[in-house]
């Protein structure tokens, strides 16, 4: 059994890529700091990203929602005067008026998006890294902003100074996150490449998170979300700079001490692999940029082939 | 200023019938004892009748919903598992989703209305019956149903054995509803061609609404949803059988005894015409099938000038 620790759009490629290999063999922690509450409906952007990659339903042109998406409950929003700065697409909202609805019910957001992946033919097994509320809150340049204002409706735009995960101390693990990190069968762990302050920062802000990862059995790995000092997708590198870091592959390796036993790195950043097996990680240097589900797979198999040598 | 009662499709059409001849001076009270939550969104299924039949967004085919629509949500919704008995456009869906966030934050139904009428373009003061919730339960040879569980999902299969408006007896008249009642510039009272027992029946349950409607200072009149002993559209001439009623206009016009002055007969059943005078109500017999807006229009002047002549 391997799980994996996944954010958004890189984390979900590296996580279907897995699930190529390993079907339900495979967990996948997500971030639910980005949820929010949004005309009423209950929004997990990541879970869905997630959900929707692993079940190839993924819009691989926008790198969010659904293909063949329509837009029709938008337009009447626009024209009824509601909110329209988060596209909700017409089969997605589908999606989120199941979830509102369960959890208005007081099913867990665990066993909601269990009943959504097995409707939609998701053979991992997807959890939300806790059942209890996590959000994050970015304090920008101008103040406090909820994390979807900043991230969609500000485009990432105003300067990042810190971050909170509110109610992050007080968040259990969810009961099959905790259950993998105890289960004698793990194997590995892998931190997908996703944003290492916005989408893994949270899961590792839950109470006794990195604690219990700081004292695996299993050995972990990272895969960088950043080449050659950017990031593919999302504001990472620019969050780097803005927290003083250099914006780098090195740097998220550091940000993870402790974490994990090796690091995956693109080829782009070869020099950087010296540099960190001296600071006593195992590197991995390949292709990372994964454009399509093989592509994805192929770094799976060697990010597994890195995992199966740190336990040997 | 003129006062229609109404409910779904036939009551919409002469409403904007009316609507075209009078504009703002039309207020049009309907009846919300067909509301219901389904999926966690608030329906109101009349309200949105006689709203989009006013802004001429009404699906002419279905002779419900809007035209135009999509179905992208209810897709998804199947494939998820969920429930699809009440179909839910894609358009359709963002009134209902506007309409429960905005009574989830406190506002009152007559209020959201206004406001989506607005942004629809419809000039005519449209408003719930009460903001006071009502609920019709069908009381069947099957058991007790709640009223779109007998009316759409059982298709008003069951027998109809007497209907109950819960919780009408303490719901208030809605504030545009009695301001109109009491308006001394009120010239008539219009029951439009609707369901007399499902849908004007739950607006005269509402507490005072029978005893002030009696009490009325301006002329009504009603116009018979029977036509030659059937129902264009709906279950009114079944539900007369199965009360031990004689389907036709002449029982109709005999249940509002009390309340209207005049009452409009289809040319199909003129032959009813000099009993119900005999009765006391001044009738009008005219072509009464509105297959369009402009024939809406007809009938709506003809009822006007029989409430014009009433007033004198």
């Amino acid at each position: 059994m391997i799980l994996a620790l996944a954010g958004g759009v890189g984390g979900a490629k590296l996580a279907a890529g897995l699930a190529r290999l390993l079907g339900a063999d495979l967990t996948v922690v997500v971030n639910t700091g980005d949820d929010f509450e949004h005309l009423g409906l209950r929004i997990s952007p990541d879970l869905d990203t997630v959900m929707y990659t692993l079940a190839g339903l993924n819009n691989t042109q926008t790198g969010w929602g659904l293909a063949g998406e329509t837009w029709s409950f938008m337009d009447m929003m626009e024209r009824l005067g509601g909110e329209t700065w988060f596209r909700l697409g017409d089969h997605d909202l589908a999606i989120h008026v199941e979830r509102t609805r369960r959890l208005a019910n007081g099913e867990a957001l665990s066993s909601v998006t269990a009943a959504l992946c097995e409707r939609l033919g998701v053979k991992a097994r997807v959890v939300p890294m806790s059942d209890d509320p996590v959000r994050t809150i970015v304090h920008t340049d101008e103040g406090e902003l909820a994390f979807q204002h900043y991230f969609v409706r500000r485009h990432c735009e105003p300067i990042l100074k810190s971050l909170r995960f509110e109610g992050a101390e007080h968040a259990s693990l969810s009961a099959w996150f905790s259950a993998a990190l105890d289960d004698p069968s793990l194997q590995g762990i892998v931190i997908c490449p996703s944003n290492p302050y916005l989408s893994i920062g949270p899961i590792l802000a839950l109470k006794d998170a990195e604690r219990r990862l700081r004292k695996r059995r299993a050995p972990a790995v990272a895969v960088s979300p950043i080449i050659a000092g950017s990031a593919l997708k999302g504001p990472a590198a620019k969050i780097m700079q803005e927290l003083g870091k250099t914006p780098g592959a090195a740097e998220v390796a550091r940000g993870y001490r402790g974490l994990i036993d090796g690091f995956v790195l693109d080829e782009q950043d070869a020099g950087l692999a010296r540099e960190l097996s001296a600071e006593g990680l195992r590197t991995l240097v390949t292709e990372t940029i994964m454009r399509d589900t093989a592509s994805a797979a192929v770094l799976a198999e060697r990010v597994l082939a890195l995992l199966s040598d740190l336990g040997h």
